[in-house]
């Protein structure tokens, strides 16, 4: 997907959101568990319930990978699903992975060669051969963790004297080749460094998450991270997907994802 | 697997030789191309073919995931394979995955409890939660990414004044609670480092990739490298299952693996 068929989707719709299919079979109705499938189920009712609302469903690979290769088989089909029936939507595959070269290459194919993902998120703490063989796809997206919206984030990417690692990361990855394909996690739980990693990277998209569940707050994002073509992507999980464990699920899922919408509508004009 | 029976094995077969499967469809021999899993028939031979010369196999998720749900299956067959026939041997799932806590869970669940792998490998960037959930299960290794052997190392796992990046995420981890139950992953191609390393973490298992096609020198890694329990587990992945392409190439393997124990057992006394 090229980036201006990103932004013009996002203006058409007025909404930077991402919905999180983090799809755990513990969490969702009774009544789908009587389903052949019931996760891909669930996601399916989701997507159709809130497709126009965001544009973007980010797929954690951590929830499918714990069902073993039949939940390959229901990442897949999820997958294969939004790209068959919302094309326009982007398909963010959070899989953070990396390693040597001639392997990243292999996870590279994997997931946008065999899934057709869109993106996929990827750790940093290899280096440069470890995330180039991504970076190397055309109108496919990389995004590299840069600063992470969880607890331990305080271990390691603050850790440096003259400027915290995260900074380092995305310097250094904004001159790598093919630099124009990355985007950059960055978690809304700390809003006061967006105007900072904004000034280091101002033309990139940053993948947001921890809006909803995790505490992030929406209007300091986008206050400090928004650029010109909006350049954020904000995703929510668990407060969209989980808001309704009742029978009325898909309709309350809609009804948050709305709610986020709207509040994003704002900042448009 | 405890500890003690991980070293016994070792040991016992005079070998710390851990045998990566990264297999690739398009490097096996061709009469292999027929069968119905060809991957999987690969792996089954070189496992019998070198399974007294090693006790490890190392099983890189990327080249299982390049073949979709498809691959998973053979990633699944592969480790019940070595589990049903060889018991004794250390099952390393080299998945280097990490992310937020209740997500790095999930991976934990999918390595540890439905694949019954002895070990994982994970990446540091986003700290201690997202390590902490492999650490809980008990006789089961985390193995963490600390000085890689690819050129990318030099971007991020060197950086700061003090003391580099590596270093602080070494002494920072083995502070953690059931860090008992981590190893780290120090890369042959830098065995220079193998003494101050050794001098951080005195009494972990180091997972050593980079001996073989990588260039990495065994001698040297050992004499700096080694402690009580040995201590090491050195990898080698093309330079034992690719050692030949042709029909002989169980028999190929077994001799390179040969070599390499061989090579080794001059370390016991």
């Amino acid at each position: 997907m090229k980036q201006a068929d990103l932004v013009k989707q996002i203006r058409k719709k007025k909404s930077f959101l991402s919905i999180g299919l983090d799809t755990d079979i513990n969490k969702i109705p009774r009544k789908l568990q009587v389903e052949d499938d019931p996760i891909l189920s669930f996601n399916k009712e989701i997507i159709d319930h809130t497709q126009d609302l965001c544009m973007s469903y980010k797929i954690n690979t951590a929830f499918y990978e714990v069902n073993g290769w039949k939940g390959w088989q229901t990442l897949q089909k999820t997958v294969d699903y939004i790209k068959e029936n919302y094309p326009e939507q982007f398909v963010i595959l959070d899989a953070k992975r990396g390693d040597i070269g001639n392997t990243s290459l292999k996870y590279a194919a994997a997931f946008f060669d065999e899934m057709k993902a869109d993106a996929v998120t990827v750790a940093p703490y290899m280096g440069e051969d470890s995330v180039s063989p991504f970076l190397t796809y055309r109108d496919k997206y990389t995004i590299l963790l840069a600063l992470t919206s969880n607890k331990g984030s305080a271990d390691f990417q603050f850790y440096g004297n003259e400027r915290p690692l995260y900074q380092k990361v995305i310097s250094t990855a904004l001159q790598w080749q093919n630099s124009e394909n990355l985007m950059l996690v960055v978690g809304a739980t700390k809003p006061e460094y967006f105007q900072t990693i904004r000034k280091l990277a101002p033309d990139h998209f940053f993948l947001v998450p921890g809006v909803g569940a995790q505490g992030g707050d929406l209007n300091a994002v986008c206050k400090y991270g928004m650029n010109k073509d909006i350049g954020l992507i904000i995703n929510s999980s668990r407060s969209i997907i989980y808001a309704s464990n009742e029978d009325d699920y898909a309709q309350a899922a809609r009804n948050a994802a709305q709610e986020m919408q709207r509040e994003m509508a704002g900042y448009f004009n």
